[in-house]
């Protein structure tokens, strides 16, 4: 049977937003402003991978810019036109376009929208164990411990 | 760097669509006829889940109405109106909708077009190992095997 708390089926726009809009340290943090998270596979409780409904408002980033050491990722825009940037450099996206960044890569990725219009796309990511991330761009490095939770650090290994 | 042979970005319409439209044996693989799906992750080179772009024709089905024992699964809507089909019942969908289905619950799903007109959407699974997968209204069984392979018999265990 599934989940009685888990509905059949939901119009994205209608789940509620993530609560806390970035876990990142600041000034990080602050940086996320403009970012709105919508979970959607927690909804029906998924739990090996999550996917995310999220809106970039006119000069919002999806995330410091970051490579995964074994999660991948997955977007596809569903509406307004993105800049990916990535160690190639920079690529206008627009609705119906998508983009995967693999694990291990250390090609750092990051969605910002330079226009005056919302950007809107779905996010997947896995939930693999033993992951970490690297900041190309920030004094920053992450590592998910094995309660689950991601820890900051400076780059030296200081804490936030 | 990223894998030379991987696009930084792609519109997920002018992705190749595979070329087998089905895996199951006979009689389930013709019933897949009015099924298009366009693997999306693997262009990427991602390996811990799969997206396609999905796209039934008139009469079309997503799949055979099944569960997965390890691996969640994830729809979203991008055109059309499809029925979702589970243990509660029937639900129309609508564009902008989504659905998920957590492994290990024994409700079988399937997307069904019961429209005159197109429908397309994303689906995610991810790539869990010692998947099996079950067909409330069909005699099929599944079973991943070791090599990443799905195995299908009768449900007695016979062979197709």
């Amino acid at each position: 049977m599934m989940n009685p708390e888990s509905p059949t089926a939901v119009m994205a726009t209608d789940a509620a937003p993530r609560t806390k809009s970035s876990i990142y340290p600041e000034p990080f943090a602050s940086r996320m402003r403009q970012r709105q998270k919508r979970p959607l596979g927690d909804l029906f409780g998924l739990t090996n991978f999550g996917v995310n409904h999220t809106r970039l408002q006119p000069g919002g980033i999806s995330a410091l810019r970051h490579a995964h050491s074994k999660q991948d990722e997955f977007i596809y825009i569903l509406e307004g036109s993105p800049t990916l940037i990535t160690d190639e450099g920079e690529t206008r996206l627009a609705p119906g376009m998508c983009a995967g960044f693999r694990a291990g890569t250390g090609n750092g990725h990051q969605l910002v929208n330079r226009t005056g219009d919302v950007v809107v796309f779905l996010e997947v990511g896995d939930r693999s164990p033993g992951d970490s991330a690297t900041y190309p761009d920030d004094d920053l490095a992450a590592v998910l411990n094995s309660d689950g939770r991601w820890v900051f650090t400076h780059k030296d290994g200081r804490a936030y």
